[in-house]
């Protein structure tokens, strides 16, 4: 792990370092490209076509119904059952409360104008279940979508082994009411949502993570216009600002956290005291060699660095730059530190609060944007599966107080029958 | 305009008449690219070309000062100031309501979530400027932007002939405070916006409509992951819902507001009453030959359609099937219809509501979802210049409750190192 000094980085290395390059492999594109293209056109023979090649599985149907979920749902153990209800009861708390209706405001005397939200009636999740298979994703989805009413909620997840899915997913299905979970993996299944075939419905935004080729899929889907998707994705990566009073233990443990997800996986530590910087790179090299994915931790770690800081500010102008999807503020001065954050998916504040907590069970949501999007895009929140249609109305003494200023201003741009709508009407408000 | 029955429509029917196809133009794509190219690697230099090659002018400095604009904007007659006043007010009223802290959620004892909004910290606003001036633009995507917070602003314009750019612009701009407009139009202003020049600071996000090389080139910046847009873009659209208590002149005033746009709008009318169809036909006809932009608006009703249905619920389906940017309740029963509304960018209640109302000064944005995007996207709001970022404290009694949940699930999901950044914290608690 690389160490830096703040003092000594120009802007222009700052920038360099906090560069996550999106790899953009013409390879994985163009495979993606012919996939979208194969489900597009043949459906569902697609799907099972790709099961055997992807998943090795020949699968007779191309989902779970309500009632083989309800059979793989019973063989989860009592603790793993108690907590996904934990989770699933902290995450529906801190969404529920997202979901507000707003005051009619009134501009001028007989003019209102309201927002309202409206589900996405349609709406694709899409639970990995590859290498690791991922209930705490499926909650993270699902529970917003059931709390904003879509309509219809499609669940895509790749098949296992047996043909079917894990005890964890088919539960977690259970506690959101999904009765249908579609058996379908990697880019195939996002064309599928996006396009639909005889088995999957279609729907009108996609979220979810995945591996590149999910990835790709998805930027292909945005960009042809055909779905909305949840937002761009890269790496998953955290970085945490440390001072004299974080534990180096536990800041090593949440470095590893994030390193553990993938070799390209990002672990920044920024720290305004060179021993703690010392002293977490000796407690990672303690704590690594326990972990089953050490090796993919460890090149993580090594892609990784550490910025040496004069002070806290420089720390958060360093954090502002780099705009990490997870920030965890290793210090007891955090307080302070809160209104200086501008870029940041999701804030861990203190020493007893590890980046894990809200990965699965705080409440707050674990899909967030990396990469540096963090500038410009929120995390997912109940907000992501609705829409807010404005809505107005005006009174005939409205049309009378606003009508003069749109006849103006429509002149102005050249848009004679903009100004014609308000005229026709202003004439004849007498008789109203 | 064709007529269609709603009851002899089959629901393939339905879905293609609702099809607004978003033309794929090859050679438009390759143009396009070919300039973000040149702006990319030539910068500055680039826009003063492109400002002689494509909007006349030959240009010695690529932005207005506060001063020359303070100039320009001096020239304005009294009545458009004093409408843009009015608009503006009635704008920031209904923006700055958006405006909303969040109280802090307590999802189990110990365990704080909530979410905090921040700006983004630089944004680029397009403000076309060919065939016609927006000021109304400016004004709603430069009033959220500053009700916001955005640190930078960046405005975009094509210069006038003169090399400057009109009294109403700038008389938005010294309203909104911003004291530089950028002398650049079409795609070379997006790309100077998404990568930087000298003159042009980059941004990370860019609002504004445009013709089709602007909106080919945010999605190319989007699709690049450069820079977020505001919203995939087509052609503008009205469609208007109206019984035998609509006035068939106000009707057709607003279908024609819609129609001068341009050639490629959409002008779709929905009636429960053949008659009120034929009226409005005829109103079409009378109104239309006063128009100075009469062979575009005709172009555009030619390419539009009637649908007749048997009620006000069929009308509302067939509605939300396609999904409109603008929708008119052109009927005295809006309020019933109201909760049956689920796609729409913004609704426009009763008879004396015209869209062009909404388009210059009721309060609402006017940044609107098209070509169905209204099934996933909501219009610009407040929201949409800023970022919603999730903040987490855990107390020592708040980790033991939350504790084994997340060690279960980490663990389920084969993330060691996410379960010892619980349990070595869960260790050390006693101290605490």
């Amino acid at each position: 792990m690389k160490i830096y000094s703040y003092t000594n980085l120009s802007k222009q290395k700052i920038e360099d370092i906090c560069l996550r390059t999106l790899e953009d492999d013409a390879a994985i594109a163009e495979r993606v490209g012919q996939i979208i293209n194969q489900v597009k056109t043949t459906g569902d023979q697609a799907l099972l076509d790709y099961a055997g090649q992807f998943d090795g599985v020949k699968l007779e149907r191309l989902f779970l119904d309500e009632q083989e979920i309800e059979t793989i749902a019973s063989e989860i153990p009592q603790d793993a059952r108690e907590a996904i209800e934990t989770a699933y009861a902290n995450i529906r708390m801190f969404h529920a409360a997202q979901l507000k209706t707003e005051d009619k405001i009134e501009t001028m005397p007989g003019v209102s104008c309201w927002r309202e939200s409206r589900p996405i009636s349609r709406v694709g999740l899409y639970i990995p279940g590859g290498s690791a298979v991922l209930p705490s994703t499926f909650l993270m989805l699902g529970i917003p979508a059931m709390l904003a009413g879509c309509e219809e909620i499609v669940v895509c997840s790749p098949p296992q082994k047996d043909g079917k899915t894990n005890c964890y997913l088919a539960y977690c299905a259970k506690l959101l009411g999904i009765k249908k979970i579609y058996l379908a993996g990697g880019a195939q299944a996002i064309a599928a949502m996006a396009y639909g075939t005889t088995s999957v419905p279609q729907v009108y935004k996609i979220f979810g993570p995945g591996n590149r080729y999910v990835t790709q899929a998805k930027q292909q889907i945005l960009a042809s216009g055909i779905a909305a998707i949840d937002m761009p994705a890269g790496p998953s990566e955290v970085l945490i600002i440390a001072d004299r009073s974080a534990s180096p233990a536990f800041v090593a443990a949440d470095l590893l956290a994030q390193a553990e997800h993938g070799s390209d996986s990002q672990s920044i530590l920024v720290s305004t005291s060179t021993e703690l910087i010392a002293e977490v790179m000796q407690e990672i090299d303690n704590q690594i060699s326990y972990l089953p994915r050490a090796t993919v931790a460890a090149a993580a770690i090594a892609n990784s660095y550490a910025v040496h800081c004069e002070n806290l500010q420089q720390a958060m102008a360093f954090s502002n730059a780099y705009a990490p999807e997870h920030l965890i503020l290793a210090t007891e001065e955090f307080e302070a530190l809160i209104p200086q954050i501008s870029n940041a998916g999701s804030v861990f504040l203190g020493n007893l609060t590890p980046e894990s907590a809200g990965d699965y069970a705080s409440g707050t949501n674990h899909t967030l944007p990396t990469s540096g999007f963090a500038k410009a895009y929120s995390g997912v929140s109940t907000d992501s599966f609705l829409k807010k249609i404005t809505f107005q109305h005006i009174t005939p003494s409205g049309l009378k107080a606003i009508g003069p200023a749109v006849e103006i201003l429509a002149t102005a741009e050249g848009l004679q029958a903009h100004k014609n709508a308000i005229t026709i009407r202003l004439k004849s408000t007498d008789g109203y």
